[in-house]
């Protein structure tokens, strides 16, 4: 059996097919080459990557592809209604159970993304293909080892605040660009047992998933969401009087008769 | 015009027609009590209540009656499944630009506030009439005021963790059950700019909502979550290029024209 | 009996005097400046403004001037280390009861934001009179109130990330700075009932606390801050076994005798 | 170089020398029952375990000794007052590098917790050797692992609500009292780069540390404080003018001189 850290990317591949541009910058899809990133670059576990797309039964996203995956990467854009709210759901119930969820870029808008912070998720944006900066919150996190104070992207999609999410549990990095607006651009959640990370760059138009320091940050960030402790699959159950810790007799009316499921 | 707050009550009003038992506790619905219990105990704000209930069109939660509504509270149980996810999607954005959600008892399975958890916010459970006493977190919270160290309730479902909830904002009770387990009771959430309040007590078969205690806390939580700030309609605004802070000149591929609307 | 709310402005005021270029600014003292900035812009809450500086007796801060205040403004630079340990005693104590506090600018480093956070609140700087752009993050919150989507300050001292605070609760301003830097410059926290919010602009040498929207800012803050619920004394009881709210006896060894105070 | 994990456990030493309960429950000292527990459980990591003592010259807690420490473990009652506010200072030091910090028990009011939480963390206490059940909140969590639902401790000291802390980052244990009270008895939190757990069991007339499951605890929390990423060093630079990552030109007036060290 293997130790090493699995990592499922998955990419909507769309644009690569319908944008001459896109597809001069990604000819074997966004994906590819974000897998390709992830597998070029060390971090502190051996990982295997794999892909999966849209356009794939069940998204390429089945329940034994889950089971096996410890981290899944989320890049989509113009299909994000496309995306069948089953393989939502499920992706959901992995990721409370602890598999750990990158979601770049226009995945802001993903199902799953949405679903799971419970907010609309929109921001400002601009295309323009101006320069971007990313400032580290914090030198010390994992996922900020192997980058200096800063880094920049020549040229960039701009997304600017406000930034319509629930409160981060920390901030990573905070992005200036060079029309004048900021950003939070690297930002971490937890729900249930699955770690999220959120980051913002990577526009379908500009060779971003090349970047060395962009590639560093994926690698690290799924190396800081692999699940830790255990697959906790909750099950709400009803706790009969009798396996109660202290001995109690039932008094009043019931709804449910000993043991049976409750309403959901 | 009214300075008052608005609250909307919303109950399922099922079991109230089909259990007997539930009809003789709450003969006028669990709603009405609800409702009756908010007008009767005094607060920090003149408040005005309506109810609405599932059997009515659009389950009484209209445009127009969530336009007008400054904190709704929720109580379902066995016909979560039956509100329209379109309703659903209706309160969650009255939520996120700043309408206050108070969720009572089986409401922790309600799609409105899974959805804006983004967990599946499940529990144990055990209907055996058992005391519950909640124990006040933090003496000081608005929602608390008014409220000894502690309140028992002679009979009441037991709800035990774990409760499969991201981490609340602030707690403000936590149960002792008489059959040996604990549960957070009383927690606060923000989404969007939407305050929202978890309560415990309240199943169905027993008096709770008569409870002086109950009532007190749900007309204090009404109160601490009325909307602050203003309605905040988020618009995921095109910036154009000309319109940009500082100057700049478009660079490199682009896959929207200037001021049009981005892919959701 | 005054319904007003209660602000007590502080001022380190040293500058002012041995500067002269602060004294330019600001003749009467920042505090003179902040203060009357809060009488001049219009609230929510009707207000009334003391100030209270360093050279005072107890800092100006005696314990008659705490209780009688509801939010506390705090503006230090030079002389963090000569204010009395004891005196941040009685702060800390005032604010974890419900007192607000708005730290401004280099009061980054002023013990009583330190000792509230637990972080050394450190940031990057420059002194270099560039332009600064903050950007709102939540344009329902009440703290940006009539504030537009960002706003400028044409000379400011530039605070950079990483700046070494805990997560905040919620991020109401980040700064774009003319020199490629970012900050957080808008955050809020709440320890024990206080809340805290943090404002970046305000260096000495620029007159920043004369501007609009930095007015407007400070005003809704004192707004946003005020105490709510009511004021807990927490005292650590020795709750004795005949007090126990469920019959037991008291089993084993103890170090103390019913109700006797416990260590500390 | 040794790969393993390197705990140091602090123990103040003083009940075990003065009451012949403590002394005859802990022949060694807690500090000695704790670091046996640490030895004798297996965990994620293979750990090496050291102790320290308040007796001991600067209380055993000299820069070396906690530039070696991955995680600090930390037990104290009666002698928080003894405890060097500089040695207070360097370990606030570390743990905000990174360093790992388990308070345990009567910890909830030593210095350093205090510090870094900003608040009072007071609570209510009871001494009557009364049965304890600590509930799992999450059972996914690397602390939780090895633990069922519950478990018991048969005598313990009460500690209640209200327990006047920050909000916790997650809750792991929540404590059911047979006098009737509950307590937050696992919790955590970050502050810069360190991992903080407080865990509530531990009164010094019991034998709680000889427990397993406690030790269970305690070894899992050990596991899951361990610094990630690498040691950052804040320094607050000053960043001069033509390091600025835009060109830009001073303007106005400054205080400091470029490259000068800023006030604290």
């Amino acid at each position: 059996m293997s130790n090493k850290l699995r990592i499922t990317v998955w990419g909507e591949n769309v644009h690569e097919h319908k944008n001459a541009a896109v597809a001069q910058v990604y000819p074997m899809g966004m994906h590819e080459c974000i897998a390709a990133g992830l597998r070029e670059t060390s971090g502190t576990d051996e990982i295997e990557v794999r892909t999966a797309t849209l356009d794939q039964p069940e998204h390429g996203l089945t329940e034994a592809v889950l089971e096996q995956t410890d981290v899944l990467t989320w890049w989509g854009h113009c299909a994000h209604g496309q995306v069948d709210d089953k393989i939502v759901d499920r992706v959901q119930q992995r990721v409370l159970q602890g598999m750990g969820l990158i979601v770049l870029h226009s995945g802001h808008y993903a199902k799953i993304f949405r679903r799971l912070l419970g907010t609309t998720c929109s921001l400002t944006w601009r295309e323009a293909g101006e320069r971007e900066r990313l400032w580290v919150c914090n030198p010390g996190h994992p996922i900020a080892q192997g980058i200096d104070r800063h880094f920049e992207l020549a040229n960039e999609e701009m997304y600017g605040e406000p930034f319509a999410i629930p409160t981060p549990d920390e901030m990573i990095f905070i992005s200036w660009f060079e029309g004048g607006e900021v950003f939070r651009s690297g930002a971490t959640w937890k729900r249930g047992n699955g770690k999220i990370f959120y980051f913002r760059p990577g526009h379908e138009t500009y060779p971003t998933y090349f970047d060395k320091n962009v590639r560093r940050v994926i690698r690290n960030a799924v190396s800081w969401a692999k699940p830790e402790g255990s697959k906790w699959i909750d099950s709400a159950p009803n706790i009969p009087v009798e396996q109660a810790c202290e001995k109690i007799v039932s008094k009043g009316l019931s709804l449910h008769k000993a043991g049976e499921a409750g309403y959901r």
